[in-house]
């Protein structure tokens, strides 16, 4: 019934601002014809000044075959927008109810089967299928900015979705270019966004209480920390903070100080299974690869992203 | 009677784990001598192996003139060491009662006026000079792993640190290649790690309640916005999401959405001062840019990291 992952030759994007706009952009560059709808004034305008903004950097990350900006179809009309759709990306302002009801408008315009994803960044899906009359196709496919450049995206289903929609959602997210996250779990803010908005809130406490500076605070993680987590995430650097003991070292040594007020959430208790998790998850990762390994391959990735930078 | 900044010759690094070492190897490469202690079996076998392993990224990155790993001393003795200093950083384990006694011995023995400064994570100055005999020379500056190739330290003084010390310590790490945060207050973590701790404990909740696997998180972090900030911090990160309205848009429109339950850690209130205060900050931190100069900056800058690592 739905069409084959690889056979999607139209998306619709519905609401087209930084988000929405930016996955225009993306499904453009790898080759689709893209409908876009947007029901605010100026909205056409707005969404081509951001695709000739983004197309030269696609361009130069290299156009899929056929690739054009002729290929999109503004059109002001959600369910003649929708009657074309081999694949539905939502992009809507987060407001529960107005995804609420538009999802609901999307799904009963839509043809059956095709998936509709939704790029919120927070909402379960459980909690925006409820209005829809087959919500079984819905299913949370949350980018980041810009969509056109940043892989990752992650997916998740909600109570009433299909279970094959979450991995036809992920089989054409990775078939179109992305980095997919298929969540077992449905969690408010997702993995990605809970864990920024975590350093993000402790440093609106910081300038809330006179401790940094928005200055400072950018600076210590753009010279700081920021270096490392293109190559290695928040784990794999802990593991190599441990030396070679690893994260199992750094956690036997360290826990203690995982209490101490270095950030206003509090830790959890590292209790023997915690520990575990996270050192057969460090290992498991790691594939075999040494602390030496690591190291060398976190000091490649730095020298490059800083040489990158111009700034070394 | 402190050298000045630029006449220091003699490193003395008291401590030599995985950030001593990581700071003897990168002042040797900047072309001092280095006198290296530490009471550990093993501790000079490890430090030369952490060295050689550092030695071709920092020769890739450009040695100063003269840099030499045989200017590398292993010391057994604390007092001997610490005589021959100009500076003194030291890199004792996280233990706040070690770190008093040790930093009283190296006060003791190093020549009237040398500035040592420690790479502590956490602890306040304040906490750990109470036994010196001369705290007006002590100071935080704290490195980030790998020391010798991460640029960022935070520097920061205690309540009896001289004030001098402080400006002094700054000079000395900037002639010295780094990127300097001075802080004006004692805060516990400092800034960046206040900040990656608490991307750091909520990751760890996540495991704990099942929400997310170790490779779901470094994946989402990697692939996400670790790709950004390099670039541009937590703030200018946010300055863009905010569209052409930037920041402001952002906190007016999105404030609510602050409060949802996307992290454990409670977002503060949005007071209009705080709100003042982060708009005018990213305003201070643009220095003129425009919003499309800085989407356009942080498009060449994701590229240029996704394409020195291979990704793109």
């Amino acid at each position: 019934m739905r069409p084959d992952p690889s056979a999607v030759r139209t998306v619709v994007c519905a609401g087209t601002g930084v988000i929405g706009g930016g996955w225009v952009a993306y499904f453009l560059a790898r080759g689709y014809d893209v409908v876009a709808w947007d029901p605010a004034a100026g909205a056409e305008e707005r969404l081509r000044h951001l695709v000739d903004a983004a197309w030269p950097a696609l361009t130069e990350l290299g156009l899929a075959e056929g690739a054009d900006r002729s290929r999109l179809t503004f059109e002001p009309d959600l369910a003649r927008a929708c009657a074309r759709a081999d694949f539905v990306q939502e992009s809507a302002p987060e407001d529960l109810d107005l995804k609420r009801r538009l999802l609901a408008d999307i799904d009963a315009a839509t043809p059956a089967g095709v998936v509709v994803s939704s790029s919120t960044s927070g909402y379960p899906m459980t909690d925006m299928q409820t209005e829809c009359a087959t919500p079984g196709r819905t299913v949370v496919g949350h980018p980041f900015n810009p969509p056109y450049l940043i892989p990752l995206v992650e997916v998740v289903g909600g109570k009433l979705t299909d279970d094959d929609v979450v991995a036809w959602a992920s089989d054409f997210f990775r078939l179109a270019g992305k980095s997919v996250i298929t969540m077992e779990h449905e969690v408010p803010g997702f993995i990605a966004n809970r864990l920024q908005e975590a350093l993000w809130r402790e440093a609106l406490h910081m300038v809330a209480s006179g401790e940094a500076t928005v200055e400072q605070i950018d600076l210590s993680i753009t010279d700081g920390p920021g270096l490392r987590w293109p190559i290695h995430g928040p784990m794999m650097t802990f593991h190599l903070a441990g030396g070679q003991g690893g994260m199992a070292h750094m956690l036997d040594h360290f826990g203690p100080s995982l209490l101490a007020p270095w950030t206003r959430l509090t830790a959890p208790e590292l209790t023997t299974g915690l520990r575990d998790a996270v050192v057969e998850g460090c290992e498991r990762e790691a594939e075999g690869r040494t602390i030496d390994d690591l190291v060398a391959e976190r000091d490649r990735g730095v020298i490059a992203v800083l040489r990158a930078l111009g700034r070394a």
